[in-house]
């Protein structure tokens, strides 16, 4: 199974792509897409759903774990990610992937076993599970990569509908 | 000038095509892209990006009136809306349209001459403006036209420039 980790934004979205094969990760590519700040909204979503079709283009994923959104702080950030998070919506089911959502909790539960682990925790995580010796340069991109492991564990397990489960009972 | 006016929703896009042609109005069409409450988001988003790229084919406008989001009270209906709206700019970007974004104030300023119109009012104002008898069905339909409408009134005037004034400072 090849999976799309995102990690959405406007001014930058992380992204990983990690094949996950008989319990064992192996990355493929991670990288961001990034936009100017000062320049019009529409250019810059236009950029990240064009760049997006690319990486799709080029790394086949069949799944794409993308995180949810909860914001209590800045409602023009809020607004302006979740634009950005629409466009990168349309072009996974525009080329086709099957779209699953995690919530940053859900994630860090995944990836670390508990909850309330730290960024610098699910970093480490992150690059062990990969096997990987450099550091992750971006927290973005960071956070794409551990959404895709997410998947790969969630994905067709009992923790997947678990997850659901609260989560129906949240609504 | 051809203008369309769209208020952007996840369940509900309100549309308005308008001409504008030596300070008269004539409505070339109007109506609503609806998608069905309990279907993916994903889904949801591509028939509302691929439903405005056939309005657009057909009616070809040269600029749109987009409102603007603010939000206080309900969070989960405010990231799916920005979602929503995230693909509408996408597909007027996509075809070339000049895009212009008001807030509900300025529509209303615009449209009535004073900021605290009732929806009523404007509702009343803008089928005046377009001489039209029938009533609009949809609320949606009727804000989308109201924000060509005030397109039409700021476009190239000061009055843009004297919006763009105030928003600058509020910011």
């Amino acid at each position: 199974m090849r999976i799309l980790g995102i990690d959405p934004g406007l001014a930058i979205v992380g992204y990983g792509v990690v094949d996950y094969i008989r319990g064992k990760f192996n990355i493929i590519a991670m990288g961001s897409i990034q936009t100017p700040a000062g320049t019009q909204t529409e250019d810059r979503i236009k950029t990240i759903y064009d760049d997006l079709n690319s990486i799709i283009d080029e790394y086949q994923p069949s799944e794409v774990s993308i995180e949810e959104l909860f914001f209590n702080t800045n409602q023009k950030t809020a607004i302006a990610v979740a634009e950005a998070r629409g466009v990168i919506l349309l072009s996974c089911k525009n080329n086709g992937l099957n779209i699953a959502e995690y919530t940053p909790l859900q994630v860090k539960q995944s990836v670390c076993g508990y909850g309330r682990a730290t960024k610098k925790q699910v970093m480490e995580m992150t690059r062990m599970l990969l096997g990987m010796t450099e550091k992750i340069k971006l927290d973005d991109t960071a956070d794409a990569i551990a959404l895709a492991i997410c998947h790969a564990h969630c994905s067709g397990s009992k923790i997947k509908d678990y997850f659901n489960q609260k989560k129906t009972k949240m609504l």
